[in-house]
This record gives structure tokens, C-alpha cells and sequence, in this order.
């Protein structure tokens, strides 16, 4: 046992928390460790640990968990690394660990973990650095590394924390067993964490619903990238991201994304240690016009509202501060002020029934009072706890001694004016979000086993790809209207049919091998009569098997034509962690031009489907603009709720486009012209 | 004399500096301060001093004035509040110091200013606080406050300056003198500061264009706001927000808009002490995964390139690299790296050619060497100064020692991945506008005379909207095509027109008191014969008087319809600081709604033309997509050339727009459909 190795560090961090249980170090060599008695064996310390922390090469750790199996432990902190991360064969040699495991029913944390700590139980089973302070932000860490700088940066910063956990490989206890298990945990007041997957993500949507209702989750999420989406054969494929769901997912579940560490803690120390704000009126306290300027700029940027101050509030400033200072919001206190004046302030602006959340800036000038400054609002909050007050004292050196009681007072501060009102923006959206009405998806009488039946003839036959005409008696059996029409095979045909449909047609290539129409001018519109269509007919025939040679063309759909109303796109991409991921957006070939698209998890509730739409620029658009009149916005909205429903019963739909689904004024039906589904065998 | 009093405090900050020259005191009540003889004025100091610092109450600043004049004192630093920014009476109080100063040819800084700090000079007039480092940044303030906390800030982490001065209320020397100043001080590698405002827009533009090739300027603008933008009657003046100016006019001149003191500080010490980088391939080493993964989102987030590393490179790093090492970027020396690890990994990642910029993560694991890293770092880039190297060491205590080692040896320590990754973003973003094109803005022979005539008749007659035909002379004369068509007061007159012109037709209302035709269903198109242009005629003259009363409609402008080309508006507002601003979006109803526009500043460039196309979404319709033919691009890109000679020859032209601007293919020569110009004596 040496000094600087990783079992050595963890007995002398486990020590050096003050664990006030028993500690057995194991070890064949066994030699007393730091004045305790080491044991050869987990068997001869004749007592069963609670928990058993592995720090042994890889190819030993199935040995050491049979002993745990053994002498009857069930909890295991595997350090050691060397398993699924490595490969093929560490991979294998992590599956027989988890197997021994799991029939002894013993949980792991780990392999390739950092450890475990827990402060209020001096617990330190961790090779990340100190014991932090005790504090109310429960962390966990898919990187172990990562947490050696967290650690780093809370100690050297007041910053305490309920528990650490890095998850390691997650080779049984996963991120939402942790998330579940700091839920239940009573010195946990927010859940931060630091993921690169998600295990299950139905599951964990789920779960995260329900626990951040009552406790805040800050979560980063790194490994973003496209390269999945490029595969993509649909529209609403093509325009999801990896990162869509992902940014669905957490939206769904309350869950805020942090772009960085630091952000993460402002947020967790602002979330642990304040009340929750009751809306998003700001107001700002400064002794500088510049900082205020800077924070009334970023209130505007980030969407909160800028408080307007009641009268009495200002007629009260007016009382007492100086008659330069500026009453209004930000109240400036001016650059002479000492404690006394910023104490006077927020006492006055804490009373205002048009504030949310309060922020304090403050400059060290040459008359300012940082430390007693700091004093003032740490008792002045302690006292009236009602409304969030967060804390930029701006500078380095002569804050520092301010900064230490603010923190050490449960003050969030942030040491820059921008992440200050971030941090407001962030309190002011949990509190939209908990006070969201509950979820109501509604259920449409639907013809579900003529879907059934669509959908297993084509796996049965191996097509992947539902036929256009197949695609739409599907939709027709959830409720969506289709335009008429027939697939012809000569001219004639075609005039035929379009006779009987009445004057404009439109004719459409038919062909499995043809997805993109238009790319082969395979799409004619707006044929008003029988020998447009036949001319038509005849061009597409000619023309477009020397375009697409090897496609096999079945004919030309000939369709009414729908006139007048907007076009839009409804789609699904199914995502592998979180299910169907609906999409809604500006129709036809603008969508992938424009990008005006939106996401959101299903199923989706009316509400939810709603939000789908104003949260596009289309929206305006469909409402109508400059004497245009709009399209039936309820309608679109019911149309998104039918989709959701549909890829929500039937799991084989991968992908699935209405692109355009056209949308009249108020009270018309639309129409699902054009529509693409593939499917796979789940 | 106090302490505590803002002039013994400069007073004892100049002495405490160990200023070479000498200090004279002047104050009535003569005491010998800190050992100094005490003057009771100016001129019984019996010398003529180079600065006099005017700490005096704002109503005694013209006596000292005039007491400077007399003396022959050519620089004053005046930090006495009280005058423009307290309201009418200051403001006299300032333009009577001034005038003084101008007859005296003084120059001055403030007043109501925090003075001025040249460290290398031991020159500490001010107030801010201790005399800061010495360094290559220079840096301006209009708040006061600001510069106490970010002299605190630098103070505390070794960043030094070259100059740091306080502009308060710039009424004589302004941003753009400081800029100059500190464009020519060899000292100054880098000019950063905060601005509220800018006094002279173009000048400012014109000479910081030229200063920052040399050296790159970074401010920060607060005070953006919209309430200007909200009285705009054009389509551009109600989409060109007020900051949309001043984001132009920092985009043409080079400046980067910081959005924080953070952010501004990070980019400063890059520039100051970090060669240019050549190029946007970004390489990263990391001794851990999750950081390093951090870092890799954030690069392809801010459009950098992640460097693909040579084969050479590889193999070398492969050579001493352990195993389990990841040899690609990010390259991943573990996290039982020691200093050495990281040198070697530096070593060779700066030989290779595919690499313009190197991020060094480190995280303070069990066996990492924060300090030794550090040192090894500075070592080597101090040797090999070939290309910038940016550090983020993560963490608090355990870096400490290794983070004051990086900015006493100059490197960049940027305490969060994202902040990094954005650092050597600004960094490529430099090294591209540095290699820009010359800028040539192509002059169109035009008929000026005409537009002259026009303009002058109109403001003659107090007329500030342009007429409509004689907008379209105006855009005639500079070389647009307009659509043909005239004025119909009866049905059958524009039943007439339109047969001259072949149908189909439009008819528009004609009023100067509509701007808006098509708000009050003013616009009629696709009118394909003699009756049906009779039928639009009568409807508008029954209906429209209906909705508008008021208005003076003076008939109908029967025109030839343009068909089959793209919508676009091309357009210009004159802001009043910087001049000028063009517009280009997509056309028709959508501008408003899609708000896909861009703007710059006339006059100019081809390329910048052919820029403002790239910048929107609209630009990939317009250049044809899903088999859809493009537009003529050049054509484009002429037109508003065209309108930024126009704009740039006629002072008076405050608005303007052209919409729709309707482009066909290739080749074929746009139409300027509608325009609105509104003007102004000048």
C-alpha cells in the first residue's frame, strides 16, 4: 500500500471523512493500513460490510464479487477500470460481474467509477479529492474526472453538497436509480448531474416528470451529434437532430439543460438554497448605472419581465435614499452607498407585490461595503425568506470577504451580470413549468385493427415501406381526410379518372423506389383538362424512367387538387431512447429550407400540441397576416393529437410524414395530401 | 484633506504608484499632504504641469479651468460629477467647462469620470484602486463603476494593462479618441472596453475598421432597445431593430461585441499574448473523457473545425502514449497523466499542419500535476510561439498554483470548456476578417440628376413620402426595371390600360394615404381580362373609401403582372449614428412573419452584397431546391448595390423599400414591382 494509490487514497479519504462506522481494509498482503487491521479476505473479517468498495484489478473483480456474494453484502462501489469501456472483452468480463450479482442480488455502482461520497454521513468512499461541505445539491457524474473538478471548485467555494455519486459504466445501478434514490432523499433539495446517455429514456421521461416537480433537475448533457440524422429517409427524420429529443425529452420532464458547469451550479445553488419565485418580475438594486444597464439588457434578452414598482414602493425609496438615486427599477443606490443603504433598498423592494425575484449587483467603489453589504442581505433574507434574492458582486479582491459570506449564508452569487439574470430566467421558467395544467391526452374513437391489418401485410411481406394509397387509408382510419383519386396506368386512364374527379387534377409518379417526387418532376399540378392530363401522363412515362432508370413505376396517381389553404407538415420520427418524436412545420419544399420546424415528445396532450405551433415563426403565418384570412389552428392542433395517437398504438411506425396537410380558414376540414410511413417489425 | 475623500485617495494612488515626476497638491486651505507641499492654486505652483486632475465641486470646475488656461496646462482629467448626466443646469455647467477648454485648446477627460491608470507610466490618477499590472491590454470605460470591479477582477487574477481610462460623460475626449490613442500606444496589443453609446457612428465605423487590422477591439454595448424601431413606417425600419446598426457597424469595422466582462477578458488575454491563429481547425488535449466530449459539442456548436489530425501525428503520438490513449482529437492522455504526458502530447500536436488553434483541458485527478503542467506549458509555447494555445484547467484549490503559473507565463486560462471553445472562435474569426478582401464598392452610372429633381420637388412641396411613379423613376434612374403600367380613374379607363399592356393585370389602389394596399384589400392580381379588371376597378373604388375614409385616393394603377420569379425585398433604413442600413429578406407578406432578414451598412461591396444573400435561409430557395430552378443570385446582389449608391448619394432618401423585388432565372432582369421612399431635408 503506497501513498498516490487509488485504494491507499480512498481507506485514507474514507478515514479522513470521520466515517464513524467500522472500516475493513482487505488485502492478501495484509498488513495494517493507517492503524486499522487488514484482512486477507472479505470472509475472515467475520462480519458482513454494508458495503464493499472494489478497487482490485479488473480480471480479480469477478473473484472479489463471489465473496460479496459470499459473506452477504449488497451494496458494491467498483472502482477498478477495465470493462465495458475497453471493449469486446472487458464488455464480457463486466456481464460476468453483473451476473454473479444480480443472482446474489447484490447492486453495483460502477465499474470505472470515481466512488461515492455523502457528507452529512462522513462518508467519503472516493478517490475525487476532500469531503465537502455539507449542502442540499445532490450531483451525479458519468465522468469521474469530471467530479474530481466539481469537487475541486465546490471546496475551494463554499459549496456543499447532500451526495456525489459517479456512475461509472453504469453496469447495473443506472443515472435514474441514482436520480430516483436523491428524489427520496431528504437532504436533497436539487438533482444536478453530468450524462452522456440515457439508459431508458421512456422510463426516465417518466420518472424525471414526476421528481422534478418537487425537485428541480439541472442537468448537462453532452455528445450531441447529427450524424444518426443523416441516415434519415423522411422530412421530420431529415430535420430531427439527435439532440430533438433529447431537448423534448427534458422540456417534457421539467428537466434544465446547463451548457456549462458553472451555469449548472448557479442555477443548483439558486434552486437549493432560495425560495422558489412566484413568476418572472425582476427587479434589480445596483450602486452603478452601467451593471444595471447590462442587466435590464439581459432581462429583455432572456424573456423576463422587467418589475414595475408599485407607487408606495417608490414613494418609500424616496424617503430615504439620496435624490440622485434612481427609484425606479433598477434602483440605483449610487456609488457612495454603504450597507445601510443597500439594506433599506432591498427591504422595501422585498415588500413590493410586483417583484418575483430580486437581483443585487454591486461594485466595489471606493465608499462600498462588500462584507457588511453581504451581511445585511444574508440577515435580511434569512428573515424574509418570501422571494429569491440572488447576489453579483462584480470584482475579485475586495468582494472576497462578501462573496465568502454570501455563500456561507445561502446566498447564490454569480460573478456575472449575464448568469445572474440566467439564473433568474431559469427560476422563473420552474415555476411556468410547476405550475403547468396536468396532462389530458385525449383519446379519438379510431379504426385500429384496419391499421393492424395494413401494417402486418406489409411485414409480412417484408416491405418496410407502406404504399402511398395504404398509407392513406391509415390516416382515413384516424380520422384524417385524404384527397380522391386513383392510380392510372395508360393516358386515358388518366384523363378517365381525372374527368370523373373534376377539373384541376394533379398527377403524381407512382413508384416504391421514388420517394422524392418532385426531384424527378414526378408531381403535376393544377391540370385543368382531359388533355393536360394526358399529355401529362405521357411526359412523366417518357421522361422519368430515364431520370430514375432502375425505379419500377407502377403508374400515376391521378388526385383532386386542394386549392387555397396553407400547407403545412405534420410528421414522427421514432427516437431509439425516448419513442415517437412528433414534428410540426412549415409544408412543402420550404420546410427543409426554412427549418421552421418544432418537436415535442408523444403523446401529446391538446395543450402540448397547441404549443407545437405557436413555437414556430409558421404560426403567425396560419393566424393570419395583412388582411390574409387564417387557417383552423384547432384543426392543425387536433391533427397533431390524432398523429401522436397512431405512432403511440402502433410501435412498428418508424417515420411518418403528412407533408402538405392542407389547412383552410376556420371550420374546413384539412386535407392529408401526401403521406409517407415505414414501418419495422418490433 | 481625509481619507476616504475621492481626492486624497487619487492623491495617495499617484504617490503609492511611485509616479517619477512630480505631484503638486492644490488646494485653498494649504496643508502639506502625505509629505507633499500643499499648493492654494494653479498658478502659485510657479511651473506649467503636464496634467491637472480636477477633483473640485462641479461648480468651481470653470475657475479651474480658466485657471489652466492661464498656466498653459494643455491635458485635464476632470472626475467631478454633477454635470450633463444630472440634467438641464450640469449640462450648461459642461458646455461652459468646454468652451473654456476649447479657446485654451485643452483637452479633457470626464468630467464625472474615475480617471485614468497607465501602469507601465506609474500613472494611477484615479480612484479605482491599486496601480494593476503591467500588460498589453488597453482598456475604456463609460461606467466608472465597471472599471472599480474590473480593476478588482484583474488585480486578483495577474491580468495587466497598457492603459485603462474612464471616458465618463465624453465631453470633450470620446470612445473614439481613447481608441485612436490607444491604437497608436506600443504598449497596447489589445483594445477592450464598455460602451453605452457612440458618439460619432461613421467616423467611428471608418477608423475602427482601420485599427482593428492591427489590433483587435472587443467591447461591450449595453443599453440596446427596441422603442426606436416601433415609429418605423417602412418594412426595414420595422424589422431593423436599433441594435441591428450597431451590429453592422461592429461587424464592418471588425469589432467583437462581447456580451459579458467574463467573456471580454477571456478574448483579451488570447489576443494580447497568444499569436493569431491562421485558421478555425481546433485541436484539444484532455486527461478526460467528459470534458473533452464538452469540448468537441462546443466546437461544432460555434462553427469551428475539429482539426483532423495527420497520419505523421498520430504515429508519434502512439509512439509514448499509454495504450488505452485516445491518439485522436480529442486527444485523451489519461488521467494518470503527468506533466510530462501533456508536454509530449503539446509537442507534437503543435507540429501538426492541420492544427491552427490547441485547447489544453486539465482535471485535477489523484495523480495530475496541475502546477508541473503548467510550467511545461508556458515552456513550450514560450519556445515555439507558432500558434495560439488556449488552457482550461477545471477546478478551484488543486489548480490554483498551475492556473497563476499560466497567467504569469501568458497563457489564456479560461475557466470553462464552453468559454474556451468560444475564445478560439473569436480567435478564427479574426484571423478570417483579417483576410478579407480588400473592400471595392463598384460605382453604377446613373442618372443622379433625375432623382435630384425629384427629391427636391417633393421636399419643395414638404412632401415626405415619395410618390409612387416617381419612386419608380427614382429606381429607373439608378437602373432598376420597373413594371409598366399607369394610373386608371375609371373602369373603362383601366379596362384600356390593361388591354395595352396584355393580361393578365394588377390593379392597386392609388393613394398617397394607404401604405399598406393590401391591409385594406387594395391589390388585385391575376386579373385576366377586360371585364374582370372593370370589376376590381369598381369594387375598390366602393369598398375601400369604406374602410379608409379619410384617404385621398387619387385612382387605380392598372400594371403588367410579373410572373413566375421569387419575391424578395431589398431595402434601407438611415440610422442616426451609423448611416445607412441595408436590407434583404424574403418577400411579400412572409417578411414580417419569418423575420429572415439581414442588413449591413451602405455602401456596399459586391462581396458583402452577395453576404447579406448567404446570411438568410432564404437563400438556399433562392438558389432552387428540390428540382426547382434558382434565381439569378448576381442579379441580386446588383440590386442592392445599386440601392446602396442611391441610399449613399441622396442623404435625404430616410427609408426605403423595394417589395416585392421579383427574381426569374439566371439571366433574366429582375423587377422592382413595388416602392416606397420617404425623405428628408438634409
Amino acid at each position: 500500500h503506497q501513498k498516490g494509490k487509488v485504494g491507499y487514497e480512498i481507506l485514507k479519504n474514507m478515514i479522513d471523512a470521520g466515517y464513524e462506522g467500522k472500516i475493513f481494509p482487505v488485502n492478501p498482503k495484509a498488513q495494517p493500513i493507517e492503524g486499522l487491521e487488514c484482512y486477507p479476505d472479505l470472509k475472515s473479517i467475520g462480519q458482513t460490510p454494508d458495503l464493499v468498495i472494489v478497487i482490485v484489478p479488473a480480471k480479480l473483480v469477478p473473484a472479489i464479487m463471489q465473496q460479496c456474494a459470499d459473506v452477504g453484502t449488497k451494496s458494491v462501489i467498483i472502482i477498478t477500470a477495465g470493462f465495458k469501456e475497453t471493449g469486446k472483452e472487458g464488455n464480457a468480463l463486466e456481464k460476468q460481474v453483473t451476473r454473479i450479482a444480480g443472482k446474489a442480488g447484490i447492486r453495483i455502482i460502477g465499474p470505472n467509477c470515481l466512488g461515492v461520497i455523502a457528507p452529512a454521513n462522513k462518508v467519503n468512499a472516493s478517490f475525487g479529492g476532500a469531503l465537502p461541505a455539507v449542502g442540499s445539491i445532490g450531483y451525479l457524474s458519468q465522468s469521474g474526472a469530471l467530479l474530481t473538478a466539481i469537487l475541486d471548485m465546490a471546496n475551494a467555494n463554499d459549496i456543499g453538497f447532500s451526495k456525489l455519486v459517479s456512475i461509472g459504466n453504469k453496469a447495473d445501478v443506472d443515472e435514474l436509480d441514482v436520480i430516483e434514490a436523491l428524489a427520496e432523499d431528504n437532504q436533497t433539495k436539487v438533482i444536478a448531474g453530468y450524462l452522456e446517455s440515457i439508459t431508458n429514456g421512456n422510463q426516465f421521461v417518466r420518472q424525471a416528470e414526476r421528481i422534478s416537480h418537487d425537485k428541480p433537475i439541472l442537468l448537462i448533457k453532452s455528445g450531441g451529434t447529427d450524424a444518426g440524422a443523416k441516415a434519415a429517409s423522411s422530412h421530420t427524420g431529415s430535420l430531427a437532430g439527435a439532440e430533438a429529443a433529447y431537448e423534448s425529452a427534458f422540456e417534457r420532464a421539467g428537466i434544465f439543460r446547463c451548457s456549462s458547469i458553472k451555469q449548472q451550479f448557479n442555477y443548483a445553488q439558486a434552486f437549493a438554497y432560495q425560495p422558489l419565485a412566484a413568476g418572472a418580475r425582476v427587479a434589480v438594486i445596483t450602486n452603478a448605472g452601467g451593471p444595471g444597464i447590462m442587466a435590464a439588457d439581459a432581462i429583455e434578452r432572456q424573456g423576463l419581465t422587467f418589475a414595475k414598482l408599485t407607487e408606495k414602493t417608490i414613494t418609500k425609496l424616496s424617503s430615504k435614499l439620496p435624490p440622485a438615486a434612481n427609484l425606479y427599477n433598477p434602483v440605483d443606490v449610487l456609488g457612495d452607498a454603504l450597507a445601510d443603504r443597500y439594506e433599506f433598498a432591498l427591504d422595501v423592494v422585498l415588500d413590493d407585490p410586483n417583484v418575483d425575484i430580486i437581483i443585487i449587483l454591486l461594485t466595489p467603489q471606493a465608499m462600498t461595503e462588500p462584507a457588511a453589504t453581504a451581511e445585511a442581505i444574508v440577515q435580511m433574507t434569512k428573515e424574509r425568506p418570501n422571494k429569491p434574492v440572488l447576489t453579483c458582486f462584480l470584482g475579485a479582491g475586495k468582494i472576497k470577504e462578501g462573496v465568502r459570506i454570501l455563500r456561507r449564508g445561502n446566498i447564490p452569487q454569480i460573478d456575472a451580470v449575464e448568469g445572474a439574470v440566467e439564473t433568474a430566467r431559469v427560476m422563473a421558467d420552474y415555476a411556468r413549468w410547476r405550475s403547468r395544467p396536468k396532462r389530458v391526452v385525449k383519446l379519438f374513437p379510431v379504426n385500429r385493427r384496419k391499421v393492424e391489418n395494413i401494417i402486418d401485410r406489409h411485414l409480412r411481406h417484408g416491405t418496410r415501406e407502406v404504399a402511398e394509397n395504404e398509407s392513406k387509408e391509415i390516416l382515413e382510419a384516424y380520422g384524417f381526410v385524404t384527397p380522391k383519386g386513383s392510380i392510372a396506368t395508360t393516358a386515358e386512364q388518366a384523363a378517365g379518372i381525372a374527368e370523373q374527379l373534376g377539373f384541376p387534377v394533379v398527377l403524381k409518379i407512382w413508384s416504391p423506389d421514388i420517394l422524392h417526387k418532385s426531384d424527378v418532376d414526378g408531381v403535376q399540378i393544377g391540370l385543368s383538362g382531359a388533355k393536360a392530363a394526358k399529355d401529362a401522363f405521357d411526359l412523366m412515362m417518357y421522361r422519368i424512367p430515364k431520370k430514375v432508370p432502375n425505379a419500377h413505376i407502377l403508374g400515376v396517381l391521378v388526385q383532386e387538387m386542394c386549392r387555397g389553404g396553407r400547407e403545412v407538415i405534420l410528421g414522427m420520427k421514432r427516437d431509439p431512447h425516448f419513442g415517437p418524436l412528433m414534428m410540426f412545420g412549415m409544408g412543402g419544399t420550404m420546410v427543409e429550407v426554412l427549418k421552421d420546424v418544432s418537436f415535442y415528445l408523444a403523446p401529446l396532450t391538446g395543450e402540448e400540441a397547441k404549443q407545437m405551433l405557436i413555437s414556430t415563426k409558421t404560426y403567425k403565418m396560419l393566424k393570419g397576416v395583412r388582411g390574409q384570412e387564417g387557417v383552423d389552428i384547432d384543426a392543425i392542433a387536433e391533427g397533431l393529437q390524432r398523429l401522436s395517437q397512431l405512432v403511440t398504438e402502433f410501435a412498428q411506425i418508424q417515420e411518418l410524414d403528412i407533408n402538405p396537410y392542407v389547412v383552410g380558414p376556420e371550420g374546413t376540414t384539412p386535407i392529408a395530401v401526401d403521406a409517407r410511413i415505414s414501418i419495422e417489425q418490433v
